[in-house]
């Protein structure tokens, strides 16, 4: 057996898990932006139906999930594990779609780069031989974040110009040991960094850090340099953590301004949207990589692309009792 | 390669990882009950130096981790990845753990099955060929969950009967490739079990049927009769949930009356320390299985064990709006 472990924190996939179906619904607005044809369910109002935000949520979730299970072209029940994770406390969104799944299922919590640490994890039990199928999930939606972050959107609190609008919406693979589609190859997991930014409604410029350390390590260890990706494909840092991300990069002699974008810039026509300095959420990795990226892929124009999802870890305790805002970035390369 | 895949939702260890080194440490209270004096660590108060208790928490967490590895005989930097996770909202306690431990970091979010599901992904992790070294650890504190899920301490408010107390402490693992030690040789992943228990001050019932449902799917899955296993362990069923627990088993065919014990039960002396139905919290069967249990299979009486840690899935806010309690069970085979 081929070495996996390579370098300090990057893994190559022996046989790498094969992403055989895709789902990705989001809300009104995110429908009504550039990527909006790459969706595969625009729903019409926030409400989804239900009499609550969480509920919708979740029925968000469980749809993205059913409709990458039903392109997989596989039964529910082959499906071996659910790796899933939200932004809401205690992941009630992925808990309780797994309670509807009955998928054997394991809870994540990365913010905003749960779709990619959930997709290491998922391509880790395929490729670990422990699984033939694992199902890889998240959400998020703009009023239950609100409310449990900020404010609720009833008291209609003005944005900063550095916040960041977070995406309704969920995003869903199923991956597999086997089959045709794109192949998950590497996986770089983060370590928490942290260089003192305090300021919640700055999350790109707390999770910049974070992404550019992924991205050395990932370069390093693997030996890849920055050209081998079509993209490198950052989360959500926004318009103000993509610039820092870039130089922060290039102060370490990586070049990346030719092949970087960022979810949280894609999702939304900013200016016209209205959406402070981009996008941010679970959602917002998962449905444009799983959603447009993926399909992209699919189309040809790109061959190789290196996903940074980035999450910012804090709770809105941890911000009352004065500590700064943890970052964290986790990688994975898709290849076809 | 032998199949690891076993069953519905069983893995087998091919080659099973080693626990190299553990960590426990505990609140003042656990550190005057029974199983006092298999705790590496007790605190003398519940701020632990902080002036919050979530900063406790987190140092505790922190704590047991840097016992588990001084215990392992390996330098930090050895280890690949940390698993952790604990109850308070974006398990903010590991995040910020992760920050000062500086490894690359999987946070997971199982509620009080955390411990189980945690050494599960890092035994995979381990055996699938990605790391040598993972450190799973996990966290709970009686002052931040009573805060967090009910009322604050400071108004006093009694409990029920069927009230659980939350331990106070932190366990933590390291998991070897290869090295002496007990052993993680069998996996089961926990579907969601939700029968409609809507009180929120009776965990032990919500989270029965699942710690049941768990251990039918292991036995099955394994061909392995309850009687095999020194000890079938539940994670915080308490008084209530244990009693269900052996009658539902029992309605099933399965006979488990010999050798069950539950950790919500052992913990502390339920009378005399007035803590209702028993223990919970993430750290209840963390501490009980990584301080105590495991030192009762180095003493040689116990060769083989069962943990099935138990979860309760819901958040306040889904409590709020009418639901019932999702629970889980995670189940872990470890051998000397």
């Amino acid at each position: 057996m081929a070495p996996k472990k390579t370098g300090k924190a990057t893994v190559k996939f022996g046989n790498p898990p094969v992403i055989i179906g895709t789902g990705s619904v989001v809300g009104p607005m995110e429908g009504r932006g550039p990527l909006a044809e790459d969706f595969d369910a625009v729903l019409p109002d926030m409400t989804f139906g239900e009499n609550t935000s969480e509920k919708a949520e979740r029925k968000l979730l469980e749809q993205a999930a059913w409709i990458a299970i039903e392109r997989s072209g596989i039964d529910k029940g082959m499906i071996d594990y659910y790796v899933a994770g939200d932004l809401l406390n205690q992941i009630i969104s992925a808990s309780f779609s797994a309670r509807q799944l009955e998928i054997p299922f394991m809870g994540v919590y990365g913010a905003c780069s749960t779709c990619a640490m959930g997709t290491a994890m998922g391509s880790m039990i395929i490729d670990g031989g422990f699984a033939d199928y694992v199902l890889v999930a998240c959400s998020s939606h703009y009023h239950t974040a609100e409310r449990q972050f900020r404010y609720p959107i009833e008291l209609n609190v003005q944005h900063k110009e550095t916040s960041q609008y977070t995406v309704t919406g969920a995003g869903a693979i199923v991956l597999a040991s086997s089959g045709s589609g794109p192949k998950v190859t590497w996986a770089t997991t983060g370590k928490v960094v942290d260089l003192g930014v305090k300021d919640p409604y700055n999350f790109g410029a707390a999770m910049a850090p974070a992404a550019c350390d992924t991205l050395l390590v990932h370069l390093a260890d693997t030996g890849c340099s920055p050209d081998e990706y079509d993209l490198i494909l950052t989360g959500d840092l926004g318009i103000i953590g993509s610039q820092l991300f870039i130089e922060l990069a290039q102060e370490a002699g990586c070049d990346v301004g030719n092949n970087h974008r960022d979810c949280g810039l894609m999702i939304f026509d900013r200016k016209a949207q209205r959406v402070g300095a981009g996008a941010s959420g679970c959602a917002c990795a998962a449905v444009v990589t799983f959603g447009h990226v993926l399909k992209e892929m699919k189309r040809g124009s790109l061959k190789r692309i290196l996903l940074i999802a980035t999450g910012a870890l804090l709770s809105p305790l941890s911000f009352q009792q004065g500590e700064s805002i943890p970052g964290i970035g986790h990688a994975i390369a898709i290849e076809v």
